[in-house]
C-alpha cells in the first residue's frame, strides 16, 4: 500500500535513475532480504550534523560507521550518542586511512563549501562513494573534478538536494508538470534570511566561494529548474550588497535573477542574506500552485488555485522524510549499482548557471547559458 | 469621527499635494459650505467607462455632464442612464466645442493609451482639467507634452492611478514606510492576466504603445514605488514573447523587471498577459506585508507577518472607495488649487522607466536610470 502510493507519486518525475528512486517494490525486497545498511562516515561535526545525525535512526538502508572532526572530544562525544566505535573516529589527518575502513561505504561531506573538493577527492581516492553538500563546489570547474575523480573511482557522487526527497515538493514537481495548471508561465521563488554572526564560514568567500546565492538561493534556483523540468537558456541577474556592512567584506548580500526558460518560462528568484523568505509559485495559464513555506525542515504547506479558488494541498506521503530519504536512497543507489535522481551533474548544472548569474550581474548584461 | 480617522491614515505619506488628498477638515468644510459638484466629461465609453460612470453617485463633489463617443447611439444610451443632458453630448469631431460648457470642469480621458496625448491636449486647448487614464501616453516625449499643455492653459493634470485611493494599499503604503518591517529590503510585485480577444486595441501597438507591460504591469511598477517611496537608480528587464501566438504579433507578452532602488532595496516584477497575477510582497528584516489580491477593484486582502507571525491586517477605512475618491480627488485640487497626489509627473516618473525597462529587455543590459 505504502510503496503503491510511493510509485503513483514518483511516475513521471524524469528522474535519472531507473531503480534507486526512494525505492521501487523490487529493491525493497532485495534489501529486506539483505537487511544490509550501508556504513556512512559524517566528515564534519557542525550544525547541519546536528540535523543529519539523528535521522539515520529511521533510516531502512544506512547507518552511521564514522565521524571525522578536528575535534577528538567532539568526535567522542558524538560517538556515544549515535553509537559509533572509536574505530570509526578520524581526524582531518588521518582521514585517508578511511580507505581501510571496511564498515564505511559512503563519506557525506558536510564542510564548508570551499572543502567540498578536497574531501570528495579524497573520499574517491579512498575508495568510497560519496555525498556531498550543496552547492557542490566553489567553483563549476572544481565540480567537474569531483564528479571526473568519483567516476574514475567508480564510486558514486550524490548531492545533498534534500527537496527531490520531501514530499511537497515532489507534488509541486509533478503538479507543475502534469498539466493540470495549463501551460506553465511564470515561477516566482524566493529563498533568504538575516544573516547573523559576521565571524562565521557562510560570510568568508574563500570557505563559502559567495555569499547568499551559494548558500540560500540555490533553493531558488533549484526550485525553478525541478518545478519546470527545464534548463535555463539565459540570466539576468542584479545584485545589492551594502559593502560597510561588516557582515558583506567577501561575499554578496542580496543577488536576485531571473532565468529564461525553453518553453518561454520565465523564472524571478530572490536570494538574500538580508530578509527572511522561503517560498515559490508556479503560474500557468489555467491556475498556480504556491508553497510557503517551501523548503523548510518541516512544516511547508502547498496550496492550489484552479478554476479562481484556492485551498490547501496535502501532498500524498512518503515513506521517508526528506532527511532519511536522501540518506536512503544513495544507500540504494549503491546497492543496486543505479545513479542517483541528484547525481554530481545535477550540481554541475548548479554551479554553471551560478557562475552565470554572478556574471550577468557583475558585468550588467544578459547572460546566454 | 470619519475625518479624524482619515487624517490618521494618511499622515506621513509625503503626497505632493497640501491640501486636497482626500479632504482635510477645511476642504470637507469648504465644500460642505458651498455644495458645488465639478461636472466631468467622460471620453470614451469602453470597458472602464462602465466601472467609472455608476461611481459618481458615491461623489460628493463631482458629477458627470458630458459624454463623447463615436456613437451617437451609445452616446444617448448612457446619457439616459447616467442624466447626462443632450447639450453634453459630443462626438470626436465636436470634441473641442466642449470649451463652451461651463458645466464640463474635467475631461476625463478614457481613450485607448496612443489617443491619450492627442485628446489631453484639445482638452487643455479648451481650458478643462484633465483626468487621464494609465499609462500617461504610448511615450515619455508626448507625456512630457502633455504636462507643458496642462501646465501652459493653466490647468490641473491628474494620472489615473486608482491604488493610491485604495485603503489597502494605502495602508500598505504607510506600514513599508513606517519602519513595522524593519528596514525594507526586497519587494516583489506581479500583476498580468491571460489576454483574449486578439483584435482588442491592447494588442495593437499604434493604440497600446506597447503590451502587457504598459497595461497591467505598471501595476507592479507602481506598487515598487509607492511601497518603498523611492525612485529605481537602474533597471534589469528580460521579455518571453510567443511571436507565432496570434495575439502577440505586435505587442510583447512577459516581460520581468528587476529595480534596484538607493536604499538597495530590490523589486522583482512581474508583467504578463499569459497567467493571472495580482499581488505583491514587501519584505523587511523584521517581516513583511503582502497583498493579494493587491489591486483588485474589489476585495483586495492584506496580511502583516511581523515576530513569526502572520495575520490578516485590515486596513482603515476610507470614506471614498477607490474610484470615487480619485474623482472627487481632482474635483478638490480644483476647487482648492492644490496639486493632485498623483499628478502628469507621476505618469511622466512611470512612462520614463518604462521605456528603460523595454531597452533593458531588448539590449539585454542593465539600463541606469
Amino acid at each position: 500500500m505504502v510503496l503503491t502510493t510511493r510509485r503513483r507519486t514518483l511516475l513521471g518525475m524524469g528522474g535519472a535513475c531507473s531503480l534507486g528512486l526512494l525505492g521501487t517494490s523490487a529493491e525493497a525486497l532485495a534489501a529486506q532480504e539483505n537487511g544490509r545498511k550501508l556504513g556512512y562516515a559524517i566528515v564534519g561535526l557542525g550544525t547541519y550534523a546536528d540535523v543529519i545525525l539523528p535521522r539515520f535512526a529511521e533510516c531502512r538502508h544506512s547507518r552511521v560507521t564514522a565521524l571525522v572532526s578536528g575535534s577528538p572530544e567532539k568526535a567522542r562525544r558524538y560517538a556515544a550518542q549515535y553509537g559509533v566505535p572509536d574505530s570509526g573516529l578520524y581526524s582531518y589527518d588521518t582521514f585517508d586511512t578511511i580507505r581501510d575502513n571496511p564498515d564505511v561505504d559512503i563519506v557525506y561531506v558536510i564542510l564548508p563549501n570551499g572543502m567540498h573538493h578536497e574531501y570528495t577527492l579524497r573520499a574517491a581516492a579512498a575508495g568510497k562513494h560519496v555525498m556531498c553538500e550543496k552547492p557542490m563546489a566553489n567553483t563549476a570547474a572544481q565540480a567537474e573534478e569531483m564528479i571526473a575523480a568519483c567516476r574514475a573511482a567508480g564510486r558514486k557522487l550524490m548531492i545533498r538536494y534534500r527537496s527531490h526527497f520531501e514530499a511537497n515538493n515532489r507534488e509541486a514537481m509533478r503538479l507543475a508538470r502534469s498539466g493540470e495548471l495549463g501551460t506553465l508561465r511564470i515561477v516566482t521563488a524566493e529563498h533568504g534570511f538575516n544573516i547573523g554572526d559576521p565571524t562565521q564560514w557562510r560570510l568568508n568567500r574563500a570557505l563559502a566561494g559567495g555569499g547568499s546565492l551559494m548558500d540560500i538561493g540555490i533553493y531558488s534556483l533549484q526550485a525553478a529548474r525541478y518545478l519546470t523540468g527545464e534548463e535555463p537558456i539565459s540570466v539576468s541577474a542584479v545584485e545589492s550588497t551594502d559593502r560597510s556592512d561588516v557582515r558583506f567584506r567577501e561575499v554578496e548580500d542580496t543577488i536576485n535573477f531571473q532565468l529564461v526558460f525553453p518553453s518561454g518560462v520565465v523564472a524571478d528568484c530572490v536570494s538574500t542574506y538580508g530578509s527572511h523568505h522561503n517560498r515559490y509559485r508556479v503560474v500557468g495559464t489555467q491556475g498556480w500552485l504556491d508553497a510557503e513555506p517551501a523548503t523548510a525542515y518541516e512544516g511547508n504547506r502547498l496550496r492550489l488555485r484552479r478554476e479562481w479558488r484556492t485551498a490547501d494541498h496535502p501532498a500524498p506521503e512518503l515513506a521517508l522524510n526528506q532527511f532519511s530519504g536522501q540518506l536512503d536512497h544513495l544507500s540504494q543507489c549503491v546497492m543496486t549499482d543505479s545513479d542517483p535522481i541528484v547525481p554530481g551533474e545535477e550540481g554541475l548544472r548548479d554551479m554553471r548557471i551560478i557562475e552565470a548569474i554572478y556574471r550577468s550581474a557583475r558585468e550588467g548584461r544578459t547572460v546566454a547559458l
